[in-house]
């Protein structure tokens, strides 16, 4: 590896302080870092994490090897680390399906490199190791959203591939709307 | 269970055939039949089915067990059955996971229910079933997206409690633009 290139590998669990680090400078960034209700106890829970020895990767993908996922463990999350060792961006996503295709794919939930290392490609580059992941699972789309009026991020995801879903608007239930769903049919 | 009362489970391996039916009327319906890669053998591959005799329940959630989830096999899948046993309905899901709250959620990628079975509840019956899902894992949001121009199904969707995610737009990379991203950096 070339000294003037980072690194980026699958989570280890001791990156946590790392990762709740990064998202609490994402959400201030986003000035919302009043919504933060991740813990590194939670991150911990959550977070299909890859083992520290562990580097051996998969037969079948040749990606390393982590925690399966679950029901309370769907997350994985990929690490940046500068040439100087030092964790400067995540990648935090989740296998989702299409059905068309019934093939699995890649959603990205939340793409954050540190605002003192930006204009170096890290944001891209952990673009590429998703989107190499999505290959090697035989998977059909890496996907994310972005705030509409992000114009400069848009440009960027759209020199890179990316196509905005424009016909398509999100739908949510949550908080207390989602216990009443839950029990409206008693 | 009243006889005039609809059913919904978990997909077992035995429903492959009903599931891929279904999914092939929904994309007639949306004029897409020949956008339909997904096959009886594909299903069976990427679906994270119940068993057929295994049906206790987990002792963390309470749900039915299933099959793990992996790259591979991202995708779960509730079926509903008419009071006179017939497969009308699926909900085909995968959890997601938010940031901010690191907890987990629901994403339904398709609910479909058959054009002679519409204004019996089923839909609504079936994303009950998915909150009810949501609440058992300690998830936090149910969500899901929908054509814009469809708005009865977004009046429906806000009469149970959901809100339009209007300032986000989804981004996908896919096709050869996906391998080109993943060779980007060489």
């Amino acid at each position: 590896m070339a000294p003037n290139t980072p690194t980026v590998r699958h989570a280890r669990r001791q990156d946590a302080p790392a990762i709740l680090e990064l998202i609490r400078e994402l959400a201030d960034y986003e000035h919302e870092l009043q919504s933060v209700e991740a813990t590194e106890a939670k991150l911990l829970e959550t977070i299909a994490f890859s083992s520290d020895d562990d580097i051996s990767p998969s037969p079948a993908t040749g990606l390393p090897q982590t925690e399966p996922t679950s029901p309370a463990r769907p997350a994985r999350c990929l690490v940046l680390f500068t040439p100087a060792g030092v964790p400067a961006g995540i990648a935090l996503y989740f296998y989702n399906y299409s059905t068309w295709r019934a093939r699995p794919g890649i959603y990205l939930e939340d793409l954050y490199v540190r605002q003192s290392e930006r204009k170096n490609g890290y944001g891209k580059r952990l673009l590429v190791e998703l989107a190499k992941e999505v290959v090697a699972i035989q998977g059909g789309r890496l996907e994310w959203s972005v705030l509409k009026w992000n114009e400069p991020s848009i440009k960027f995801y759209e020199s890179i591939g990316a196509t905005m879903m424009n016909e398509w608007v999100g739908m949510r239930v949550d908080g207390e709307n989602l216990g009443k769903l839950a029990s409206m049919l008693g």
